[in-house]
């Protein structure tokens, strides 16, 4: 595989080299034919003189060409200070169509305005042509590259945990069904319960990175019925303290790496500037939230409101966040317990032993301790009518298992907030949503 | 977190440790007893002086303590050359009980002899204690690593294709059908057309490593109804041949990696010796291996069977790998285009451009160069009759699209063949078979 990509070219002066690419434009003047080529990593001018008898084929060939077609030029590349485009230009020997474009493209996905979401989204092989979308799958990647990194660093083993699952496991509603030869199956909707099954087999710690499934039959910019979830799990923790701390090293980790490999494009294409965190990140009580935002920016929260962050509360922690600690994450603690998931652990006093992680404004992970006692997990799995439900999870926790903990964070999501997108629907390679399964 | 491995303990000689693990075995003798504490990595041996009169808590602890609890020892840890156990021991200065094991184990995980294997299944969590399945999936976790570690080297972008798809593609019949709200969803058979679609969006070169979901009712030891497909897709190929190479490649510096990190223990547990390939691949045509194998093993193919290697075929050829080439690997090219799926491509004879790749006697890859011309695709899924199935995948290929090829390989299959296991059944984290959705 011999694909000299155009980051490379730079590398390849006075060469005769192959260049590949997308026609990305023809501008076809009196003199001289002007033909961009792209691949996914830049740009490069084709230029061929008319005069020259030797170009004539190439010459009727280009006038010819649709754009968005797929060719294959051989030729000798010359540094050209003046030529805009990374001051270089290919002069070719031969040009092969090796596919063309013989179509008017639905829509201009180098100029959106005014065209309708949903029609990129049907024609999301050609949105993805954009400049912008090309580098958010790039981030996106290359975000899942490093934390993945930063755990192997820490002795984590990738797992793969099934997604069609025997029973509806924690709330049942929300669960797509599957019709499974003569019976039903479900649709995992987080690897939760596997991946502390792994923890109590021995795994030490875990991580997951796989599709998650919600049966929510709701059409917002943040849900989506199908998600990229990256699950963390790992054993031998003090408290949950040790959750939050990986997690804000994690993301610090990955986020670094971003901003060193495409920190300047981020900021060219998308305008926003990638900040690197400081470790700890700050850390609140919900209480303790609540009664900032009404001394700072005089916001009343309904009593029947503060078992939780309100969308408009969490918008305002990004603005507390920033003032008071100069940070963008903010972990919030102290939720009360009954709010939460019965194998959340609680302490003595029945305080929640988890947190969410609030950036720029939206909650991106809930983590906890998990409860690792046996008997307890029962008393807290009853409490919640759940104890046949979850029976055979709570046969993991009969025969031993370490204290642990971990926490999930959306990949598409983090992607969203990254790069300040509106919604998942442009951050996941396809959204999957209520009236959404095509292309 | 501070947990302290046990490969890493030789570095604490001397020091006050903590260290924290699930009890393997505890004998206790007149004057002494002794705990093994084991973590993913090791064991270590905890020794307590009866005599002591300080150590009489723990001594009483310990003696009613069930093995295969979880707990937290603080104390020194010893240099004891005569410790069989790495040579060192922990004295331990406070226990710490963190999970009790109030049960007996439902099987012996440490001698699985006589033990059915749908037992193992069934408390899979415990099966998964056991020294081999411990070694298994940090083997299988390091070789999705450095597969992966490779293809991000080649610029290679990670995506991550919806499961959730709207029409039953290729294969109608083996596709798991999901109530969709008010109407139907289908799982993905495998990412292919949309790792395709990448790649008509510009993404130059691609791979997902993703559940895959199979509606085949059959209980073989090879089959599962979901399991993680490694796929890889790029573009820009001249033909089939670079798929075959960047493949080899991949698999050769993952197999590096296995055997530096894993090589001894592997030798150690399951007796393979891994053998590290040599590039190129021995490559034969269909009718050259069932000439080979007819002249060196007397095997006779029936004229009705020429079409494919039979399993049979496939064994003797890792014979005919190994003393004609000295080699694990062989590409096998030329099979018959009738057999193969619409978007492989022919060339202009009508020939496959593609390739089967045959590890240690079993198939583990279908690769080819894509058919990428929107008129021939068209033509190609006319002479299957799937125009109409495949409508929305043809539609990728309408507005240009590089030349491309790709090819998928099943983790757990590869993990198989690497420690020479029986059974896929013991190569996933949880199997899922027609009759197997639990835990």
């Amino acid at each position: 595989m011999n694909k000299i990509y155009a980051k490379d070219l730079k590398n390849h002066y006075g060469e005769t080299i192959e260049f590949s690419g997308f026609v990305d434009n023809i501008r076809d003047l009196q003199w001289v034919q002007f033909m961009i080529l792209k691949d996914s990593t830049g740009k490069v001018q084709v230029t061929i003189e008319k005069s020259e008898e030797k170009n004539k084929e190439m010459v009727e060939l280009i006038s010819n060409l649709p754009i968005e077609s797929t060719v294959k030029v051989t030729g000798t590349l010359m540094e050209a200070p003046k030529v805009k485009m990374g001051g270089m230009e290919l002069i070719p020997d031969s040009i092969v169509i090796t596919s063309t474009s013989e179509n008017e493209l639905p829509f201009n996905y180098k100029n959106l305005e005014g065209v309708n979401l949903d029609t990129r989204l049907d024609y999301r092989f050609i949105d993805l042509r954009s400049e912008k979308n090309t580098l958010l799958f790039k981030v996106q990647s290359t975000l899942a590259r490093y934390m993945r990194e930063y755990l192997y660093q820490k002795n984590f083993t990738e797992i793969h945990t099934p997604k069609l699952i025997g029973a509806a496991s924690e709330s049942g509603s929300e669960v797509f069904e599957v019709k499974y030869f003569d019976g039903k199956a479900y649709l995992a909707q987080s690897p939760q319960f596997y991946k502390q099954m792994a923890l109590a087999s021995g795994f030490d710690s875990v991580f997951e990175i796989a599709p998650a499934f919600r049966a929510e039959n709701s059409n917002t910019s943040r849900h989506a019925t199908e998600f990229t979830s990256f699950d963390v799990e790992f054993a031998y923790i003090k408290d949950y303290n040790d959750v939050m701390n990986l997690e804000a090293e994690m993301l610090k980790y990955a986020l670094e790496k971003i901003k060193e490999i495409y920190g300047e494009q981020i900021k060219e294409i998308f305008g926003v500037e990638i900040k690197i965190p400081t470790l700890p990140f700050p850390v609140l009580t919900l209480e303790e939230v609540y009664k900032e935002l009404k001394e700072r920016y005089n916001y009343n929260i309904e009593e029947s409101e503060k078992n939780d962050l309100t969308t408009e509360a969490e918008k305002l922690v990004y603005k507390l966040a920033q003032e008071k600690y100069n940070h963008e994450f903010m972990f919030v603690i102290d939720y009360p317990a009954e709010k939460r998931a019965f194998y959340h652990m609680r302490d003595e006093k029945g305080k929640l032993q988890g947190y969410d992680l609030i950036w720029k404004g939206v909650e991106i992970t809930t983590g906890a301790q998990r409860e690792h006692r046996y008997e307890k997990l029962i008393k807290n799995a009853q409490e919640k009518n759940l104890s046949e439900d979850v029976k055979f999870y709570l046969e993991f926790f009969k025969y031993g298992c370490p204290p642990h903990g971990g926490f999930a964070i959306g990949l598409d999501r983090l992607t969203m907030l990254l790069l300040e997108i509106q919604s998942l629907k442009e951050t996941q390679f396809l959204f999957r949503g209520p009236s959404r399964l095509n292309p």
